[in-house]
């Protein structure tokens, strides 16, 4: 049987509660011609999730009602009437919460499980580090010498945002929560500073650890922490817009950044992205990432939950209190 | 003598009243070696003087206790040391607010009284006008049919904004206050259309305005009006931040813009701007803008108010009301 997770109703605003989803069993589908059959070993749990159950335009339209939750997934190819897609080749795509997948190859990746632990092709070799690595380089443009503040920085994406800062050259600080996800961000990825926003004031161990001022915001969380930033921003400083995540189960009207005049009076560069419209140079990415990840530059972390595709929905909860640490992945 | 406004003390937050400045009469200063002096016939009065009076770090520092008000004024050189500046020569500078300045020439441009009035050389054709231009061409990037948008759309920055905006053959939009301004815009900016954000529902005239959706939104204003804004914006587009003036007399904290969620789900580029980040460039824009004014493409209106030097405190006030129309000028 193929079990599979539907989005049973729209959620209300807040945390996703059980409900929203329902979870069945249907046949083992069988691959027509130019498809191919995947069994799904590993889903990614993300951010975006809680936008994509809504009933709202965002940049890709709401997972329909009765419709195989969205998700991309990472596993090997099992039957295949596909030209370029051979039985027993690992592949990632949007295969969504579900045992098997059917695809005709739009948007799928071939990985290699020899390079790098198959989850981490969701991870920081996937779509999150890719986005990372088009975030930086392209919308963020650091210069060396330059400081680069990331927050949520033992995150998926943070973490490769913070790694590749410093092979270009950057003083980066990290923005984390906990004192053993500041640990990790200075002592194992080698981050200059990490900033525990739980303790203390934000604002004074964030200025201490960036007495220049900040070049580069890579913005993943937004709320008081942007707020916190905006003030401690360099003339013509840049924050790509990769996440709100503290936003993203408000249960009413969210405020904006309250000190948004600083974009005006800094002349910053606030500019939002989505990894999507990197679609043509994903190799490129998938390269260089690969590269700094065999030479020992690029040090990713998985946090691999087990339960399989029933402990979907809680387990997707824990990206919104900050109980994941490193790349929140669901082995099937 | 040379009659000053000085700045007597600290605003509190709020209007500007009148003891926040003194008027003074001091002796008419002679210029030195390499100055010259300039009487002063025009001052230009600006959204931005609203933050120079404040004790707060912003992209200039503030004008000091007891010190004459900064302003850019247009006037004549009367007595000259300066090889370069011979009297009689019309030029405009940061002469301050008083009736004789003393300068040595850095940031002054001599301007031609025969091409246009005199008070149009602190407006349409001096720094709004500059600003304007590339704010537009260098920040917002138009392209032909696209469609942009304006807020403050009938004051000294906007409505050249919308003029260069239709001249790079764009559908512009004007957002203004009240039924005379609005029509000023249409008919004799010759802008595709103008919305009234006094009288009913902007986000549905200007959705009606709009039916393309927004490329480019020119921001002047922020608040409510850039919440507006924010949700009919298009992929890709950009907000050129010029001014935020509706938070400029807040006697409290200001809300951010609360559809800030959107730079990421559209992403938008938000990016702020001072003109005076494009100092060698301003030729250019002389140039450009002097040949669209020649041509009758580029119109422009000051509000030229009489009451000289005296009237200043109650004349500034006029522009975070509203009360002005066209570019607000004290006549000395």
């Amino acid at each position: 049987m193929n079990r599979q997770v539907k989005l049973a109703r729209r959620p209300k605003p807040g945390m996703l509660t059980p409900d929203v989803f329902t979870i069945e069993d249907g046949p083992v589908p069988e691959p027509g011609d130019g498809q191919f059959r995947v069994k799904v070993e590993y889903i990614s749990l993300d951010p975006a999730m809680r936008g994509w159950v809504n009933d709202a335009k965002s940049y890709v339209p709401p997972v329909g009602l009765g419709e195989v939750m969205r998700a991309y997934a990472v596993g090997h190819v099992e039957a295949s009437s596909h030209p370029d897609f051979r039985t027993g080749e690992a592949v990632q795509g949007l295969f969504g919460v579900q045992q098997y997948a059917i695809s005709k190859g739009r948007g799928v990746y071939k990985v290699d499980p020899d390079a790098a632990p198959l989850a981490r092709w969701v991870g920081g070799l996937g779509m999150p580090g890719w986005t990372a690595y088009f975030g930086l380089l392209d919308v963020g443009k650091p210069k060396a010498g330059e400081t680069v503040v990331v927050s949520a920085a033992s995150g998926a994406v943070g973490s490769v945002v913070g790694q590749v800062a410093k092979i270009k050259g950057c003083r980066v600080v990290g923005i984390a929560g906990g004192t053993d996800k500041c640990r990790y961000v200075r002592d194992t990825l080698g981050f200059d500073d990490c900033v525990d926003y739980k303790a203390g004031s934000l604002a004074e161990t964030l200025e201490a650890a960036c007495p220049k001022g900040i070049d580069v915001y890579f913005e993943n969380v937004g709320g008081e922490i942007l707020d916190t930033v905006l003030p401690q921003m360099n003339l013509f400083g840049r924050i790509p817009v990769c996440g709100l995540i503290s936003s993203y189960n408000a249960e009413g009207p969210v405020p904006g950044p309250a000190n948004f005049r600083a974009v005006l009076t800094k002349r910053l560069r606030v500019q939002g992205l989505i990894v999507f419209d990197w679609a043509e140079r994903i190799p490129e990415a998938i390269r260089e990432l690969g590269i700094w990840h065999k030479n020992g530059q690029l040090k990713i972390r998985e946090d691999v939950r087990t339960g399989g595709i029933d402990a979907f929905p809680e387990t997707l909860n824990l990206l919104y209190t900050g109980g994941n640490f490193g790349k929140l992945v669901l082995e099937v």
